[in-house]
């Protein structure tokens, strides 16, 4: 990569567009604190209250919601966590009895992780304080204010997903 | 901890707030959710566009807001990195003479570290486009749905800041 056709080309374009886009620039600065913030919380508490980390907790919620079980391409993909760091956490949830393993049924090689009964009761009770602690650290919005959020992150999000993953590599 | 009292407790809580935070958490996952696509388009395309890493962007964003230069420890909080990962990615660019490192004028035990015009230069060119890309991945929203979430997200930062940075562990 020419480093004076990339000086060059960020100077024509920043003189085309003057300034135009600092408040873009601030909104993703500050989405990018809030969810710092927020992350950061929940990760202190997670492992305060119940001795438990943030991946382990999103792996818990993720087959909480598919009671068949996922396999663990499907648990990485959904948890943008990579594959090795996965499978340790898993082995160890399998070892502590908060998690079943099993062989797919359509796929002799792919094996279906699932919570047990016991993964299951424990999630739901650090869920269900994770609710409470979310909505402490957003109680300073109004019924109005959180509803209006939805909506307009709504459009972030399908903006964003359009810029991100219809363009062509 | 005792599982039992946990149960328990988060049941009760539950009966006492029925349904009562949803919006909350849906909100919270909603924020996680953009701010998730948003980071992983700017890491896609810093890589692909000039071969950079997201936390060596970070790096050279925060040492160009500070010209006078920051120590490890200053850029650690800062980033939010593990000061071991900070130390390999700055021992690599100094390397590449994109930073320059000296000791601190007030503390001989201290390192102080700053761009140097080569990384100067090179940042802002990668700044630039970042910045575009931004504005397009916020591109579907308008000029008053911008200035409408910087305010309610502000509130939201407050919020969360009071919460997770008032609280006695």
């Amino acid at each position: 990569m020419n480093e004076h056709v990339l000086l060059l080309d960020a100077e024509t374009k920043a003189a085309e567009q003057p300034q135009d886009h600092r408040d873009e620039l601030r909104l993703w600065l500050r989405l990018l604190t809030c969810t710092t913030l927020i992350e950061g919380g929940v990760r202190k508490r997670l492992r305060e209250r119940f001795d438990v980390t943030l991946p382990r907790f999103d792996l818990m919620a993720q087959l909480d919601k598919s009671p068949d079980g996922l396999t663990l391409s499907e648990l990485s993909r959904r948890m943008m966590v990579s594959n090795g760091n996965l499978t340790a956490l898993v082995e160890r949830l399998v070892a502590s009895c908060h998690l079943d393993r099993r062989t797919a049924e359509n796929d002799r090689r792919a094996q279906v992780i699932s919570l047990t009964n016991l993964g299951r009761a424990e999630f739901r009770a650090m869920a269900a304080e994770h609710e409470m602690w979310i909505a402490e650290m957003l109680g300073d919005l109004s019924r109005s204010e959180v509803t209006e959020l939805l909506r307009l992150l709504a459009k972030a999000k399908a903006s964003a997903r359009q810029a991100v993953q219809g363009e062509r590599p």
